[in-house]
């Protein structure tokens, strides 16, 4: 259980996942909040290195009953703070390789694996990992951008193209991969091509505030009953709310619509998650980690 | 009337609330602009005991006319400027008294006060000096949380204990008590237990962002006619569109939302309001502050 | 078109508007995208002078395509940053003179100006200049204020005069003015007065919160077919979206309100268009700027 | 004398000067602490406006006695916050005429003030107003500019002017100017041309850096005796400790060093002072605002 | 010993003091770094409650090996992170009961405790509770402020009044207090009397830049051979160097001379410090936190 | 030469280095400022990637001519921008091959390239290609760290490792580099083993606050006469002056200390020149990029 915060106020203690004891045996989880502070796949803003540190932090705001769904996770399921999995900045491919093998520990043990990034170059390794223990997966991706580039510099790796190579890979299952929050400029209509052929479903941001859930729930059908795994891409969300990330779009999700559509989520088979793209150096008042603190307490409820 | 911005500029001058006077003398007002810069009472980030020097210099923006109301508050109504209570850094119910204390000639003069926070342990005697005043009273609280616990740290007073210390203290009236924008997690569902018991009504920010105020009209009719406080959080907004704030919670109002809500307040016989928990080392660009000052202004209005 | 991010990333190379070629032969261009970098009209926060210098920054992340309008301006026009014009910032009077002067290079050769300011001040010399290539023109402005003072301090010029010296000079059509997006207080109601005798239709930011482009739709019948020129004032976007602005205004449209109003816009025939009032130091985490630079790219896909 | 910390908290009240009664009647003081916000005449960045407003909150922290010079000059002389002078922020011819005008009553009455910018150029009009009292002055300048331009966009008054249009007028004596703190990059040799001609001396930051006070004692003879006016340009000490000014020089004074300095000029017969360019929004942290208010102390302190 | 940089990042890892294991068992430590997060003692700016959390943080960035020094603290001694003391933040005096009672168990079990506060108000209790160890005092206060206030506000304890207390109390012993980097306007003469009286000894910040270490090297001599505490202020150091503080005062020390007055210590008997008034809220850039963790290194080096 | 600022005001225009004409012809050129904007060597904060584009922006501030050297280099030298180099945020090795062949085109032409990063990885590829062009290479290195590790996380390549390759690689000279400004915690005594093997001098912060530039001038002999490189890391720079850079280290040089030891490094026969480790995400108030500016000025006047 989270430490109580009234007898340890909230400002006090070393700062863990939400207060929760840092636990590194996974038999003794049933959900591992880890993170991965790795940003060398980014091709703009970098700092995401230092988003599970600032998440770690302000998450001790977060206390244990989630009166919208009803829920107290902590109650539910063993969670724990599993620390960081070893990265190294230096290399996106040893990195890669690190962070897959630094994930079956948690898997191994037949805990659930929530991962807190880092740019979204980590979430392939975080597949491949998932993907080994639970076979191939349904996707659903709430994200500004489609990462369906097929190179970039020549690199087949990168926080771009993750989507794509899942989908080579085979550890991402045609047909059951939703795309929610897209919006903003590409290179051309043919940036959308890989999508069209491989089955990847998309709800524009446009579409989002104009339709709400009732956008989602449809193109939800193909992923239920599949073990599914989420990303969640903090730029989905408007600058507004969370400025402090690596390749901010205006025109994006509120608070409030991207806390409602975690919580639409219930229903799905969940095996993994991860949150992605906070930058810290551009979290001016450091709304957006305390904002990817909530969606991750979400998440741990639907996972609950 | 406030300093005319057509022969001294906005940035001009010692600033006063919206430029008005600086007047001790409580007769000569009906309505008293006052500080009350304490926030002993605070559990997470201090720093509100800035809200009124910073509030004040953000309300040089405001103008006169409303027309959305259609009301120049300065015209019908002789407001100034009363300064800042006095407050004890050290000592939370030193303060209460001072506060309370400080409070009364304003309420003795037969003038209105409005007063500016300073967190929002501060509500409990500003309540009961006007009380004293008016006897119990109804409570509109627009805020991200209720305010009803029990204790903390051994202490019956804090920033979130000053509803239920209304209540048992008679100051406020059984059943005739709204909440609204109530939000974020909680310890548990009898956290709620207290409300239920006391006829507190609520109404959550996901269900003002469904219903808007529709949800709010029919849950004003037991408040009617009643002498009415209204205390607004600050944290009742988003962090996006208010991040100076001590214990920020996400999934807020707008902006839009917030000036709504206050306008559908009109028929209401408001005899005191506060605005409180404005932090302003949290408050980039200072938006926190000027939000609230034109809130502090639509009071005005209401009141006019 | 646009430097290639493949070949060099976005946070490379000296920042012009969109990474596009810096040229200064108008005729070789059918848009060109021109700072005027003038804040001398500003009767609050200055700093408005650096926005063209952030705007470039921030626009590096501008891809070329558009899917919500399915279309590559730079594929269809030939647009270029023609750099800034001259100003004076100690004098509006000469300013006015250069910035006049200096649009007409761009006019005379038949491409389309696209200014980014500076204050609302410049708008007036772009409309005069304008004009006279093409006649007096219809207008949409976007904008918490409606800019139709008489005079302030004495002058007949600042940002907050612009549309009634532009009324009054003939460079635009009564009948043909729509404003969109103002709000907040005034001083008194007679501030209408000067808008309602010259038919300056107006959709306040309330009214566009409930009703969306319904409300704009039918205002926009008189100005079809007119030459017609757009002057965007950052300033009706709300300040947690756009903070960095002169004169920030509560209650005001999100940024994706911004993005579908301005695409709204298609079939107008647009001759010229603004942005206006983005200052820099006030702008946390660049969003301001890089909201501008959004908006800048859907102006050149409503020309392309 | 300043409101008492021990009853107010520092944090408390409408924010005046050092927290000293706002006076209007010049009669009552020895010595005026007036706010002249005027940033018309700058030529980098803006922002001087806000000098006085904030200047005014970070003198909250300042207490009565200087153990270093051994005085409380509130003790000595009557002062107090006279407020600001109207200026005209569209107009620096205007905004002169009003700066010299509203300093006259303050001399008349034989007071002393001293003066917050605002932009350098600001110093013109108060030293033809002084010298219209006292005759033609001597000058201390500490400054990283000398601000001896002859034109700026063919204006002859901007900030970077006011010492040659002084010496031109004859308000500053030939012989008797000294600058302290000269350095950074200028145009070319010919830019000291002017000094040279008119005895300007001065000392550059770097000689002051190898020789501390022993460099300036010898050339503060001819100031002797003459009445002499001090104006402290905050960009004389260094950005690290003065990031919030206009046109900022790095390799400049200490915060310690700029102490060192004002208390050295002892024993001058200073009859007019000002402190200059604090542009608030490059402050961060409040930490030039806070200097400034200490310098300003300092200066008191010259003068009781 | 701290992670290994080498094998772990500086940027990965849940924050403890330098990296080192956090250790609560006192037995297993030579030396405990602790936190006390406590700021209900401040007068003015608060948020010091965050210090030990940012300069845990910022820690990360320390080496083992001190090369002026010639000294690698963590092989000669064994160090851990003890956590953070209980406190209070709603009561003063509950604060200082747990903070006594709260570092008992470190010098019961022989370590010493290095304390990161909090503001300094939490020196009293430390020093009761160290004194209680050791017997009465020698200290070195490195330090702004003289902190002799009789009362604040009818208070005895606040952090203004420490070493009255400690004197008074007789936890410290009279003739063996050297205060060093005073500076700054006081009250008036008279607030010196108690130091007089109680023979403190103090070096000014002004003849500390005059004389260098010369001037501390006699006035150590009545401390050498006593239990010796050492209690640095982070506001001793100038708002350049340590912005991020509640009551900055200009004229202060640089972080190099910080650094080597802090080195000047060796030889002294030192049975505790502590490192205060980190007030993260105002701490652009983390510059202060930086400072602090390498202040809190020299700490070690000199108890190794 | 730079654009005229009595023509175009300082914050108009597109911003390239120093305001000069970019020019990608480097025969036209005697000296090319070359940004190179590669951070993927760094191993704690990143950001130096917008190094080039941020010192761009500030170094409109510069003007021609330096009177503490008597020279305008830009009358004395053809200057130009040459642009950034192509580098592969992806990949180091990549990185470092683009880079070094980037340069070509400089050298090859007779130009000295002066390069601004970017990290300090950067300055290896640097030395390489000047080394191809003028053999073995005499290196004056200011920096807070000796960057002679020998390989991080199994990389023998990042911003740390760069001295020992460059040695180990011969394109400098052993007993011809000296080192200023080393200072703050090291692994161990053996970290300096290399430097002491390979005959590197360096002189501690320590040393030079002590002697200043008496203890440069002797061990600058060696270097003499031969073809030298100056690399200048702004972490040698006191945080207070230089907080926007990636591994802070307190106790270091103030603005004036390092324009200084750049002056007096006149009489090497410098052949290439490197600026690094300014990022800007942590650049408050941009007083990093500006003494950047500065820096790169004089060492323009060094070459001219």
């Amino acid at each position: 259980m989270p430490l109580d915060a009234l007898v340890y106020p909230r400002f006090e203690g070393i700062p863990t996942f939400m207060r929760l004891p840092n636990i590194t045996d996974a038999h003794a989880l049933d959900i591992a909040l880890v993170g991965v502070p790795f940003d060398g796949g980014t091709t703009f803003r970098t700092g995401a290195r230092f988003g599970p540190r600032n998440i770690r932090v302000q998450s001790a705001m977060i206390r244990p009953y989630n009166p919208a769904l009803n829920v107290n996770p902590f109650e539910r399921k063993r969670i724990g703070d599993f620390g960081d999995l070893p990265v190294n900045p230096l290399s996106l491919e040893d990195s890669y390789a690190r962070i897959e093998k630094g994930l079956w520990p948690i898997l191994a043990a037949g805990a659930t694996p929530v991962s807190v990034g880092g740019d979204h170059s980590i979430t392939l390794p975080l597949l491949r990992a998932v993907a080994q223990k639970h076979g191939p997966l349904a996707l659903v991706q709430i994200d500004a951008h489609s990462d369906t580039w097929s190179t970039y510099f020549g690199s087949h790796h990168s926080h771009g193209t993750i989507i794509r190579r899942g989908i080579e890979e085979g550890v991402l299952v045609r047909g059951a991969v939703l795309q929610v929050g897209i919006r903003g400029q590409v290179y051309g209509d043919n940036d959308f091509e890989f999508s069209r052929r491989n089955q990847i479903a998309w709800i524009t941001a446009e579409e989002f505030h104009r339709k709400g859930l009732a956008a989602v729930e449809p193109k939800l059908a193909p992923l239920r009953g599949r073990p599914c795994y989420l990303t969640f891409d903090i730029d989905s969300v408007d600058p507004a709310f969370a400025p402090g990330t690596g390749t901010p779009q205006v025109g994006g999700l509120s608070s409030a619509q991207a806390l409602e559509l975690v919580r639409s989520l219930r229903g799905l088979r969940l095996v993994g998650a991860d949150l992605v793209e906070v930058s810290p150096p551009y979290d001016t008042s450091e709304i957006t980690s305390l904002l990817a603190a909530n969606l991750l307490f979400e998440i741990l409820c639907l996972l609950a």
